[in-house]
């Protein structure tokens, strides 16, 4: 049986997310579930608090307790998203402009997404130079991108990517952010200089946010954040590119699916 | 260029990484540094937060700050431990008896390993019952484990699965704690009531541990944990096994690598 105060935030956690109670709804106050009998006020105060953990609820000092925007959770499934990704990039421009990834995995369409890009040509951090295989004086260009829905205005993803300046400078156009969002996106921009993807590999951890981090993403206290380390590779398995990407716990989960072979019949 | 404090951080985590400081030893103290032009004491006191933060150190109030034992990390990756157990439940006993799964991705060896298991036939809680699409009233065999380091005395991980009781119940065995570890494990006791698995899907969220995680897991302050939802389906698609895996942000990533098929050519 869980404790009290578990099940009395349930109870409200089960109200919110069937929609019975909506955003900016207040809930009770205190002393009024404690005078209905519903616990007493350590308990109420226990329930809300883990509410607010739960990003479910805001606490207003002296005010109240109000029902925060409820926020689309996002199933990200690299498995599909980059063979999709790979396809596409051969596709028309035309084409290629229509949808994005992202536009894809929140199912928003573009004009409700806000995207920004900001690129730096630099000398590679000791830890990006590592992961290349370069010297640390080997020039990188650096890619910032931050991804919001006009919804939600809290950006869905924060992205660091990281590319040889070399590979990068075969094509001018990839030098220029003024050019994103790029149809057909870092797939399409790396087949423009000859190189084809052959693997990714996901690597996934998980820290609480920076207090940059939860300012960015506009994190509930109590969120933890996931992170993607995303190397791309060539045919040849050269490391070509590879990205960080901050994305808040309360909105995103990860899905991978791994097939089985079958057992010999004998 | 980052902050002193970070900057200050940096260097102390990268003694601790590198051996030159070991656990126990303590940090400067605060007086010293400033003493040395190395910060203000807000800098410092802010660089030795960040790696109480980041796990590497402990601060004990009026006396000082020191390094913690640093615990090994683990790369967990599905793909081939899944296949690997799978293949490894159609060996004789004595070879599924020498080494298991956590053995093979800590490094350790059984008998630095300590193992505990206990067993429950119990009614499927709501969100089983819909994730195995039975009545509320069905009964299911829900299994706890925790598999802990004997070198690092915290548990690697703490394991809710379910299974149908209807399924397990075919072999007695399967009812009995007192088996546990299983040599092949569940892949194994699935084989002995005629079940081969086709496909197992991962899906991964992140949050902060609750104060009972906390304890088990003997986390430092501000860790996150990662929660792998592991979900285990027959040849024909039906869900046989479900389970919840906490794992410690602070010493767990997960690892998938994603093949992409070829651009034709033309």
């Amino acid at each position: 049986m869980a404790p009290k105060w578990r099940q009395l935030a349930d109870e409200f956690a089960h109200q919110i997310r069937s929609g019975d109670l909506r955003e900016g709804d207040a809930l009770p106050q205190i002393r009024d579930l404690t005078a209905q009998g519903r616990g007493s006020t350590t308990t109420v105060q226990a329930a809300y608090r883990a509410l607010e953990n739960e990003g479910l609820v805001r606490i207003v000092r002296g005010r109240g307790t109000y029902v925060r925007r409820q926020r689309r959770r996002i199933v990200r499934q690299s498995q599909s998203r980059y063979q999709w990704e790979k396809d596409r990039a051969l596709l028309p421009e035309d084409e290629r402009r229509k949808t994005g990834v992202t536009e894809q995995e929140t199912g928003l369409r573009t004009p409700q997404l806000a995207f920004h890009a900001s690129y730096q040509v630099r000398k590679a951090p000791p830890e990006i130079a590592a992961r290349f295989g370069v010297s640390p004086d080997a020039q990188m260009l650096h890619r910032h991108y931050r991804t919001s829905s006009r919804d939600d205005t809290a950006p869905v993803s924060l992205v660091d990517s990281w590319i040889p300046y070399s590979v990068a400078a075969k094509n001018p156009e990839l030098l220029d952010s003024g050019r994103e969002p790029w149809p057909g996106g870092t797939m399409h921009q790396l087949a423009t200089v000859g190189v084809e993807l052959g693997e990714i590999t996901d690597t996934i951890s998980a820290r609480p946010p920076t207090a940059q981090e939860t300012t960015a993403l506009d994190l509930p206290p109590g969120t933890s954040i996931l992170v993607l380390h995303k190397a791309s590779y060539t045919l040849d398995g050269d490391l070509i590119e590879f990205s960080e990407v901050i994305l808040p716990g309360d909105r995103v989960e990860f899905l991978y699916r791994i097939p089985l072979k079958r057992w010999p019949t004998s």
